[in-house]
């Protein structure tokens, strides 16, 4: 087999076999291909497509490239979320351990934000004392004691993916579903859950913007899932304005907590109702969504899911204080501004995109992967889409103790809300279910 | 400028500036852009294209990336001459000294054969002690005393061709109009002529197929010329059968020779005519084709063209006796095999590659640029397509040393060549002229 002829033969829109897949995963990883090799061949598929089989064999082929987590030991089904990430998107601290609380197992890795979108490793980070650095054996311990952890990537899973993407970083192929859906679900497939809960980020804050190319990538992950035997759903949810109120880590911390409690904004808590849901049926605790709605609502209203979450935090070493109080106890930042509103009538634009942008130039997210993040830091919204609101009222307030940045922050901030005379509907926040 | 934005670009379809074309072109020959950027870029250049206006730019940016011969102190009008590549292509050793014997300087730059094609190089070495290696001074001294002088390519000239050409052939990104023009072109610039002649091959035996590739290829070409001010005039042959009877280096030489004594085979006589006669319309000897074709006929009837290929030869260290007595001073195969027609009727078909491939299982040419050549061997033919031919009727005569490859040879060529119960037409040689 030759580098040479996989190339042409995709160039000319031919389609992959197995076995030539396996051939160039395995020859990039151990450096036998040479990245340009490589990288004309990303062109090519940019250019041509992979049809369903191709993706899923390059899927199995990039989680098979290191070590792969066995979750066997663990009893009962193990189930996986993952979302493609957005602004304020807070969901893993609240149905993590809501899902872990009705006896589902869940030993979820995490990683860190970069650029406008946030990272749950970060976050958690804001409490204190939290460690997010276990063992392999610490991390199946926990789960095995208490049903629940979080760890950043450990090990080498999937080093394929890591070469890969780097390289389609610097050579303008990163968009291609193919290429993303195999990207996502092979850290996945190696990181070794049962199931797979898939949370696709749609809108302008999110990199995918239309709905016909989320039910796609949403689609073709759903179908690699079931392929190679990890039962997936998919849940696309709306990414056009922050998720909740709350972007910046401590402060999302403690919209969890509150959303944990029963309270929270509805956006998140209802996103996060749908999202368990379809974990419990997932996990075969629940018969159906339905049921597993009603099993989120007890095991908030019954304080489980609360009590799940401070064991969790106890048990990675974080003070669990912070989860009664967290008010006194997360880090607060030294300075608040009230951004106004400039004029009355009906919030119709919030850029997701915009605010996230805006929130790390005050401190809460990284521009490069060099930059410290200031967990107090970030940005609480007073409004939504759809809300009234009168001239001079409070829109937003910044959290900052950073001031270098904060006259360009605001600016990005004002420019991306928008506000008219006429009512504007509110947006739903779930906007379609991928089984299959 | 960021590359990544330069391969976004096109990968997009967008037209790229001279100052981007220029910026990837330097940047890649020294070495600050990665290989891997760069085949990204190609394999998009592929798939979007460039138009004429890019296409000039890029050229241009490749002739001034290393050094560039200057002729202006020779006197009169050079005019240099570039085929696509064919078998049996020996034009050049017919029309350099015929051109050359009208007055027009011919300093000629040519290359070695790889594959199933041959070089002028490897050819003119059949002649013992010929030297084509020649110092930048000796070269143009040649030029000035005598009006002709080729030699393999001396100096650093359009640098970046020779790398993206080494990363195109890797990266199944060679079948590109845009990216072949440019690399041909670019390296007759840098070379220096002021008029340029190219034979563009079509055919099973060419790298180009179907006469339309050929016109927008030949149409690329003579834009190109004409836009950086060196007036460019292509000329469409055809590349179906070898052109002529003899396939090797030595055998190539005896009919060149034949050729300039008005002799030789039908075909090359009539492709030289043509070839030499635009030549000399190009270097401003004759004012029309017509002219330029009795001009022709003249310097080969006077015995001037055949004067000057002899003190071309001398100069260069050749056996001036070759020209007079190629049969005893030219090389000669010690085993020679006749191929016997299996069928009567009439020719129809001499596939010239896999004439050219089996020469080259011969020892006429190399497959690596490692292998030796045996200069005496190839094939000589003694049909042509439209030719009738007796059943056991001498159709090939094999020129051979080396014996290992005889059978697989034999087997090729034998499949190469077809014979049927109709009559079938000659195949014209000249197939189209390109001005502009």
């Amino acid at each position: 087999m030759r580098m040479y002829d996989i190339i042409k033969k995709k160039r000319d829109g031919g389609r992959f076999t197995g076995q030539e897949i396996r051939y160039f995963i395995d020859g990039y990883v151990k450096d036998r291909i040479p990245d340009y090799q490589i990288s004309a061949l990303l062109m090519a598929i940019y250019f041509r497509g992979m049809d369903e089989e191709e993706t899923v064999l390059l899927t199995e082929a990039m989680a098979a490239s290191g070590e792969q987590l066995c979750l066997a030991e663990i009893p009962g089904i193990t189930v996986d979320k993952h979302s493609t990430g957005g602004v304020g998107d807070k969901t893993s601290l609240v149905i993590v351990p809501l899902v872990a609380a009705s006896g589902i197992p869940v030993a979820k890795m995490s990683g860190r934000g970069l650029g406008h979108t946030g990272g749950t490793i970060d976050k958690l980070e804001a409490i204190p004392g939290f460690k997010t650095e276990m063992t392999m054996k610490e991390f199946m311990r926990s789960v095995k004691r208490i049903g629940i952890a979080l760890t950043g990537q450990t090990g080498n899973l999937a080093p394929a993916d890591k070469k890969l993407y780097a390289l389609r970083d610097v050579t303008a192929t990163v968009d291609n579903v193919s290429l993303i859906a195999s990207s996502i679900m092979s850290k996945k497939i190696a990181s070794g859950a049962g199931r797979i809960l898939l949370d696709v980020k749609v809108g302008s804050g999110a990199f995918i913007k239309d709905m016909e190319q989320a039910r796609k990538l949403a689609s073709i992950m759903v179908k690699i899932g079931n392929a190679v035997g990890r039962k997936t759903v998919a849940v696309i949810s709306d990414m056009e304005q922050p998720l909740g109120y709350a972007v910046g880590n401590a402060l999302e911390v403690r919209e969890a907590i509150d959303t944990l409690k029963g309270q929270g904004p509805e956006d998140l808590r209802q996103l996060c109702r749908e999202l368990a849901a379809v974990m419990l049926v997932l996990g075969e605790k629940a018969a159906d969504t339905e049921q597993g709605r009603e099993m989120v609502d007890a095991l908030i209203a019954s304080g489980k899911a609360m009590n799940k979450f401070k064991e969790f935090v106890e048990n990675q070493g974080g003070n669990p204080m912070a989860v009664e109080d967290p008010e006194h106890i997360l880090p607060r930042a030294g300075k608040i501004y009230e951004v106004k509103a400039s004029s009355g009538g009906y919030i119709s634009r919030i850029s997701a995109e915009a605010v996230g942008r805006s929130a790390m130039m005050l401190g809460a997210g990284r521009a490069t992967k060099e930059d410290t993040i200031d967990l107090s830091a970030g940005i609480v919204l007073n409004k939504k889409i759809g809300d009234a609101v009168e001239k001079g009222e409070k829109i937003a307030c910044f959290h900052y103790n950073r001031t270098e940045n904060i006259r360009e922050a605001l600016d990005l901030f004002k420019q991306s809300v928008e506000i008219c005379e006429q009512p504007v509907e509110k947006r739903e926040t779930v906007k379609d279910y991928i089984y299959k």
